[in-house]
């Protein structure tokens, strides 16, 4: 594990055109952010890209720099618009070809289902020269790391049998927890001014945020989060928080605790 | 209505730290996805970034330069880690204050309510010099505009009534239509090499992708789509993939059509 006071944050590159065209809901981003969290790897940043190298590259070398970490999820499938290989080829300036490791896995993969490794199979096997494989429990088909670049497919169930595989290599840091506490028919407005007042007293070690919910006149509310990576700070903070609604005229409702 | 040669591109900027913890699951960008492919305007990127003033400026300013439209969601309510207002006066190098007309817009909101507008909500007014407001059906907290930037709300009942607001305004561009045919048990290494050929045939006037589901074993299939702005060719094309899936012994079903 890395030291308490060096962050470590990860960055997410989510391709696919069908995800731009709107076809496509993600839920990729937030399952990685939840995966991490509890590592103690904070997300920093997630583009969403269509099925371009020049975006690609783009997006994966802009993050890649200032993160710890950087997945990306799509784009690695056998079809033609499948071309996130080629994309962290082009980032990282290496050649792209059939890694022979994959095409031992691939041709194992289908040789068991009496199934046959034609060339657009193949392509599955085509990574950056060096990357090393993500073999997973969903796919014959793997998917592959260049150096701090973690490339994963975009079908979720997939997705998360990859980042399983990965977890247990990423070296974490200190675990931000969190707290949230829920006034129903709470109005921000009514606690804007106490809740930057924590903030204020806090500084840095917690950060409170606000987040209203709005279903029409009569269902809404207020859930206030405070995160922070010290355990008693985060025991304080929902004690003022609490407070800071009953001062407002409501019964708050703790309704999750995350440790430090 | 622009010429059909011209692109008309949008970006989103999703603006929040629940959304990097994982807290919440964005819908904005699918939603605004989903509303502007109807008026000819293509998605060309997302980005989410949290509640960070350097981070809102360098996405907003990023995206801002090479689309026609940039919309941001969230970060406009009244408490502390409401930046975005900063966020986009640090983007364009302009000043922040309250905005007569917003401030005179809550006034009479609340006053109706026998609320007061306490110095948190009057936050809500904040704005860079020279905004425009976008006044909507769903709340008296306006959104707004700076040149060609969008500043919308994040809950989602609300964003969607600032986006009716803004979408009269917003001058589009040709319609890219679609067909969506479904492959049970089809699986993508069986017609990979026929749907490239058919994608090197078109060249750019159609764009073919394809999109697996695989939620295990025997509950599998993929949504072969092409994408085109010439309704004969999208129809074409239709009938070409319903061939090519025949010929992988699959029968097609047209399960979405979207009119060119």
């Amino acid at each position: 594990m890395m030291g308490e006071n060096k962050p470590v944050t990860a960055a997410i590159v989510l391709i696919g055109d069908e995800l731009l065209s709107g076809r496509t809901q993600d839920v990729n981003a937030r399952a990685i952010a939840l995966a991490l969290a509890p590592l103690g790897i904070d997300l920093s940043e997630v583009r969403i890209v269509g099925d371009d190298l020049e975006a690609i590259a783009e997006a994966v070398n802009a993050l890649r720099a200032r993160n710890t970490y950087v997945f990306t999820t799509g784009g690695i499938g056998p079809t033609h618009d499948d071309i996130t290989a080629d994309g962290i080829g082009r980032a990282f300036g290496l050649a792209v070809d059939h890694h022979p490791e994959a095409v031992a896995l691939l041709e194992h993969h289908y040789s068991q289902r009496a199934e046959a490794l034609t060339e657009a199979r193949k392509r599955m096997a085509r990574m950056p020269k060096g990357a090393s494989l993500i073999v997973n429990a969903a796919t014959g088909a793997p998917g592959f790391r260049v150096e701090n670049v973690f490339i994963l497919a975009g079908v979720p169930s997939i997705m998360r049998a990859m980042l399983e595989a990965v977890l247990p290599h990423l070296e974490g840091g200190a675990v931000t927890g969190s707290v949230t506490v829920w006034g129903r028919n709470l109005r921000e407005g009514d606690i804007a001014s106490g809740l930057e007042a924590l903030q204020s007293k806090a500084g840095g070690a917690i950060s409170f945020g606000s987040y209203p919910h709005f279903n029409g006149p009569g269902d809404y509310g207020v859930n206030l989060v405070a995160r922070s990576r010290n355990a008693l700070l985060l025991d304080q903070a929902c004690k003022d928080l609490m407070a800071l609604m009953r001062s407002a005229g409501i019964e708050p409702e703790v309704v999750e605790t995350e440790t430090a």
